[in-house]
């Protein structure tokens, strides 16, 4: 049965750089908009992807060569005017992805991403921007009250570390102690045997705890 | 362009009964699965549908003469196995409607609900029981820091009535001094000009803000 309707999943694969959310844009090679920076995407396979999360990982890694950062479904945006093609659906995802770790895979795939800092975007091909305007907003709604922002650090991490993450996604200022605690209470980290060396004095390294579920208040959904 | 995949919305239309979150099926006049009780549903159609909104809002009237209740995408449901017809897609809502206003479109429309509680679900056709899995679980999440439960009230309630159907959808007691400061200082209720005479003494009587954004927090997405 032919509906006559596109299906597409997109990804919006965010990094933190230069203390702010950057989004991954790349250019694109078809029409149409040709030459224009958007998000990675593609169609669906239905006769190679078991579902819309498969259909997303394979466009992921095909474009950019990532392979299982973080990565969640966003929301489905739809209709007859967001393509000139005709009438169609992107479910889109989000994923995140530590900026070194980013970095060292554009180099490996020899692709050229392009950065943008998610709150300066030009205005890009479909409905692109409301797709990352989307993706940063649950993020940030997210951080409040999850481990979500692990993601965008390195493998380890200092605590002060971890929160001027939290700090850059939220764009906002926590209190030490407070923040702290309640990462304590949380119980998402695990310490390694390894200690950051600096300037400073020696701060301990610290992961996420691999069996751990990081949406500890049940807001997976 | 076809490729092969079906595109349908379903709608998780929840109300509030005995004590508990109930919803909607409606037996299948048609293959697969005909007669058995399932989400309201059909396909997108491109010709008439904006948008998957459209058709989550004509595909509920048609099938329950239901119009304009609380209706919210839920998420997106894909891939191989889930539908004997195919590759498929999915665009789950859910929408909320008070049990009056519910039982009274049934004698309108002169249509047969089948209410069952979200917990006590038979299996049903597709994967429509963790669609309503996913519907619940989104309702009582939200409903930690919105408006949300107002839905499932009449037009117009007392205080009392609101804390009961809050502590019905979350599970559990809530402090009545606490949930009073709460709703205060959240603002979204207005008095009205009535109250609510029976047994006890006299209850003032509240609506939602018209101009009100129920999601108070900034977390709708």
């Amino acid at each position: 049965m032919d509906q006559g309707v596109i299906i597409t999943v997109d990804v919006a694969l965010i990094t933190l750089q230069d203390d702010g959310l950057q989004v991954v844009l790349l250019r694109r090679d078809k029409e149409p908009y040709k030459g224009q920076p958007a998000l990675p995407g593609g169609y669906i396979h239905a006769e190679v992807d078991n579902d819309s999360l498969a259909a997303a990982k394979r466009v992921l890694t095909d474009k950019t060569g990532l392979v299982s950062p973080y990565l969640e479904q966003l929301y489905t945006f739809s209709g007859g005017a967001r393509d000139p093609r005709g009438w169609s659906v992107s479910i889109a995802y989000y994923a995140l992805v530590n900026k070194d770790v980013l970095m060292s895979q554009e180099n490996a795939a020899d692709v050229a991403f392009t950065l943008y800092r998610v709150d300066e975007l030009p205005l890009l091909p479909f409905d692109h921007n409301r797709i990352i305007d989307f993706a940063a907003d649950r993020l940030r709604n997210k951080s409040t009250y999850s481990a979500l922002p692990c993601y965008l650090l390195p493998e380890t991490f200092t605590l002060t570390e971890l929160q001027k993450t939290y700090e850059k996604v939220l764009g906002y200022k926590l209190d030490k102690s407070a923040f702290r605690r309640k990462i304590n209470d949380l119980d998402f980290l695990q310490p390694v045997d390894e200690v950051r060396t600096g300037v400073h004095r020696p701060a301990k390294l610290y992961r996420i705890r691999p069996t751990k579920n990081l949406f500890l208040f049940d807001r997976t959904i």
